[in-house]
């Protein structure tokens, strides 16, 4: 068909505490045509104008859009389509986002859990291509995931399942950012690595490091050998590793793909995930055709998750 | 059409490690025409020849077998048919069962692991009815599970999905009949809570309870008030519901189905698990239109699975 109108595209937003992405894909083009971040807070604007503004940037002149995939990190009621809680995006919950972007921009938008995005974006065009089982977790300031199970994303009743990170392993252990005690995300994520370091520099342990480094920080001092930041890895890996190993006793993947900006630590990290794994399976087929790696796609993740769901919409 | 041959049948057989039982059920019938239960092992004779003589036992005279349905405690290569572990029925591991029964009877069979197969009973036929998003429980010597997610049975990559007792949720916790410690298993099924009884009694700790008792002996002794045997079933439901809570998290269900023995001793269990639940989930959210339930099948449940595991290559 030969066609001379505008051009169609689809448009991807990844909405995050921090910053909000977007990005422009011809339609049935997984290349971006253009891709640009703010961050989402700034004074005198409110964060939903400046993400209009944002769509109005990253949109070429002469395009026009056919649907939108939106991810935000939060609880997403699936028959109203408004945020049930999101703890980074308190200003957003009950505000009916859809709506705002619909009646802006002319074309349906649709709205996902970031990290479930992540998933199916890492899924369907990264290190999970080609698996039909796949556990997803994306490890950063805080821990969330996405699974799919049997080739179809993991929803549950009103589509909160996946939350892989709010989970207890430790009893009484460490308080969680939402509150309860010995949560992965309160033994794993960068703030718990943080944390575990802090405290340990407190009791007096000799390091490398003082006051309160950061993740990178840390992760920088465990590469040179220090033996306190080595340790708090191990930590943190050892109890991602034992989260993970039950995630192969629930769900029995082909492959458990680690995202987020602490999961770049590498093998920092993911030696000790992989030993506690290998320690802690019920049984050795369970690591028959199991790969556990990085994710491939980085901070695009959240994009190319929130363009698989507004594909979805034309499948 | 008017039929005057042999009445049509399906068979269903659940085999456990100590009791195999066998149902016949009418074609398009969900009650069974006879049913019978025998030990798994007797002196001078194999499991194998026993079960056979009870498919035999069973059948009525004028019968057809259209299909067989076996449910067998452990995991089950999808390709090979055949048992790959299975700690209560060591001798069946790696013998073709299936191959065996059709020769014998010249009807299609098909293996499902036992839990797996109770929750698609407790699904089609009993508690779970009408559920999309189930998880299914079976607390007894020891915890076993089966997932419903949006209408399909969670199996994944090798059918070794739902294994829900065999997760670590102690870390250094008691050590579990797979060897690993702090289990689910460990800490909430029959002999966990024998196991804790017998090592409070041994403590010195006061109780009316004296000696090793069992669990039916333990549950008594808590409806009368028992101080040791509260706290018994207290501490299994406790993390039994922090695990549960666990799933919530990563399932999003409407309905969690409690079945096996242990189950039986009802609100004594339910009443912690319920409790540990509402305090520990993420949200509020993950309550609602959840129901937290014993099993409606009791010891059918298996039989009953394993009949819609048999009607499934019918559909």
């Amino acid at each position: 068909m030969c066609y001379n109108g505008p051009m169609k595209i689809d448009l991807a937003l990844d909405i995050g505490g921090t910053h909000m992405r977007a990005a422009v894909f011809p339609v049935n083009q997984s290349k971006p045509k253009s891709q640009k971040r703010i961050s989402t807070y700034a004074n005198g604007e409110t964060s939903l104008d400046r993400l209009l503004n944002l769509i109005t940037d990253v949109t070429p002149d002469n395009a026009s859009i056919r649907v939108v995939g939106i991810g935000i990190p939060g609880v997403i009621d699936p028959e109203s389509s408004l945020i049930v809680t999101a703890p980074n995006l308190e200003d957003w919950v009950g505000v009916p986002i859809t709506k705002h972007i619909e009646e802006e921009i002319g074309a349906p938008a649709f709205l996902g859990n970031d990290a479930n995005l992540a998933a199916l974006g890492e899924w369907h065009f990264g290190a999970g291509q080609g698996h039909q089982h796949l556990v997803y977790l994306t490890i950063s300031t805080g821990i969330g995931g996405g699974v799919i199970c049997d080739g179809r994303l993991l929803k549950g009743n009103h589509g909160m399942a996946g939350e892989l990170g709010h989970v207890t392993i430790l009893p009484n252990g460490p308080v969680c950012s939402c509150g309860q005690k010995g949560h992965l995300e309160a033994l794993s994520s960068g703030p718990a690595i943080m944390n575990y370091v802090a405290e340990q520099l407190n009791n007096g342990r000799a390091s490398s490091l003082y006051g309160e480094p950061n993740p990178q920080q840390i992760s920088q001092a465990a590469k040179m050998g220090d033996p306190l930041a080595l340790e708090a890895f191990e930590r943190a890996g050892h109890y991602l590793g034992l989260m993970i190993a039950n995630y192969l006793m629930i769900f029995n993947p082909t492959i458990v793909i680690l995202g987020g900006g602490v999961s770049q630590a590498g093998n920092l990290l993911l030696d000790p995930v992989r030993k506690t794994v290998r320690e802690s399976v019920l049984s050795e087929e369970y690591l028959t055709d199991l790969t556990i790696t990085q994710a491939a796609l980085g901070d695009d993740a959240g994009l190319y998750g929130a363009l698989v769901l507004a594909h979805q919409t034309f499948s």
